[in-house]
């Protein structure tokens, strides 16, 4: 037997031509696209991909990308300026904030600054709260597209057995309130946590977000769960090349699990969908 | 062998007279002791008698408590009126709001409208979002309670597996992102959780917090286990008379428990210890 492989890029296509609709349907409204600024402090050349792929997508789902991109020794005071003028702009519904930020400004603080309607990235306070309390919120976007492959894979997750490996407030907190909130049974393990094979194999659904390559083994797993695979990990072949690896030693997972995330092409694809899919409900908030 | 009663009373006890000298000693900072004003909508019985008991013990702790009765037919707009008087009140270091309020007023509005810097009860959305991602944040007074109680108990929570049942915003979810923080191992059951009695028999710390009298049966916990029973549930015994009962049931437990708190006399006395030290908390930032 071998696990379904979850195509992440179907999924993330077909959300992509829903947001297409969506925003089609709020251009005939209010007679103009949803605005996405993104702002990019230095030159880092990782984040400065992130951007450019961001902006792509943006303007293919039909929407306005507006890029601003500052010194790497910019002011913290200067990019909280920017912050306020995006936050008062109009024609602006989504503000996204590319990170890591340079060492002397405190992104804390930055995000804080957002206004909660327009954080597009689900990173402010406001809306980490609202999460985890209930409320509508905006999610961040890798969490929010595991959820939909999950449900893709088991349709109703309540009462499902769930892990999270991992607890950033990036990737592992959100999905457990997401799961919870699906009345999945949800535990999250961390690197402190001392039988981790044990929890794994009890998991119907198995979410790994720690950067660690092929961190969990595939013997581990129950037979049949669903495998989430958040890490994109770079490492270095016995040819000598590099290539990308998840979190989950995939060789082992795929005879064992029913489903399962590849790395790439996975979760990577559904994160920029979801921010897609975040612009058009903060525009729709705000119409 | 017999689980060590976890003595919440002299644990509020020690607490309430740390905030006292806290108490003492920013009024000789600044010159006036911290305020908390409570606000009440109505006459619930229960209500009252929780606003009663916590003025009385925040005066005790040398703090000023101002009580604001409210008609239950109080408008919304007439309330948060209330609340944006008693947020721009320099006196006023922390505001409550007891609920439940009315049904004809929206509480997460009235919620979402405290200065999160007052919110001595920790449920506004961006003390939640703070808890949630790990920033300082006044947190809710119930799960504060329980954590203070579990640590003295066990000391270092790192690696332990904790076990939290019940998914509330006010004590469920807060507790989960409390112990996760202490790099516990957590997971948070509910009425979907499919094999509750597995959880509860892999827990080292359980933390009961769901309203169902004796729920938790003794012979599901693991020997040795930290058992937390926030319920306080009223029930009729076979002589006709009210008595209180936790979520856990006692009898069965006491035997195979490490350690438990008893109803009454166990979390209780920790949350309005835990309020107190919010208001200090509260006054201490704005200081």
């Amino acid at each position: 037997m071998s696990a379904i492989l979850i195509d992440g890029k179907a999924r993330a296509a077909r959300l992509r031509a829903e947001v297409a609709l969506g925003v089609a349907e709020i251009v005939s409204v209010r007679g103009r696209a949803p605005g996405l600024a993104v702002v990019l402090v230095g030159e880092d050349p990782a984040s400065s991909v992130y951007v450019r792929n961001k902006g792509v997508a943006t303007r293919e789902a039909g929407m306005v990308s507006v890029e601003h991109k500052l010194p790497a020794d910019v002011g913290e005071d200067a990019l909280l300026a920017l912050v306020a003028t995006l936050n008062a702009d109009d024609a602006v519904d989504g503000i996204l904030v590319q990170l890591p930020l340079p060492r002397h400004i405190d992104a804390d603080k930055v995000i804080a600054a957002l206004d909660p309607a327009k954080d597009v990235d689900g990173f402010h306070p406001v809306n980490a709260g609202r999460l985890m309390i209930g409320q509508p919120a905006l999610v961040p976007c890798t969490p929010k597209g595991c959820l939909m492959l999950i449900e893709e894979a088991l349709g109703d997750l309540s009462g499902r057995e769930a892990l999270v490996i991992g607890r950033s407030s990036i990737v592992g907190k959100p999905m457990a309130a997401l799961l919870t909130a699906k009345s999945a049974t949800v535990t999250v393990a961390h690197s402190r946590t001392r039988d981790l094979a044990g929890h794994v194999a009890r998991a119907e659904i198995v979410v790994a977000a720690v950067g660690i390559p092929a961190m969990v083994q595939g013997e581990w797993l129950r037979p049949g769960a669903c495998v989430i695979d958040v890490g994109i990990n770079r490492v270095v072949g016995a040819d000598g090349k590099g290539r990308l690896v998840g979190d989950v030693d995939f060789a082992s997972a795929l005879p064992r699990a029913g489903w399962i995330t590849p790395v790439p092409g996975g979760v990577g694809p559904m994160t920029i969908a979801c921010l897609l899919a975040n612009t058009l409900q903060a525009a729709r908030a705000r119409a």
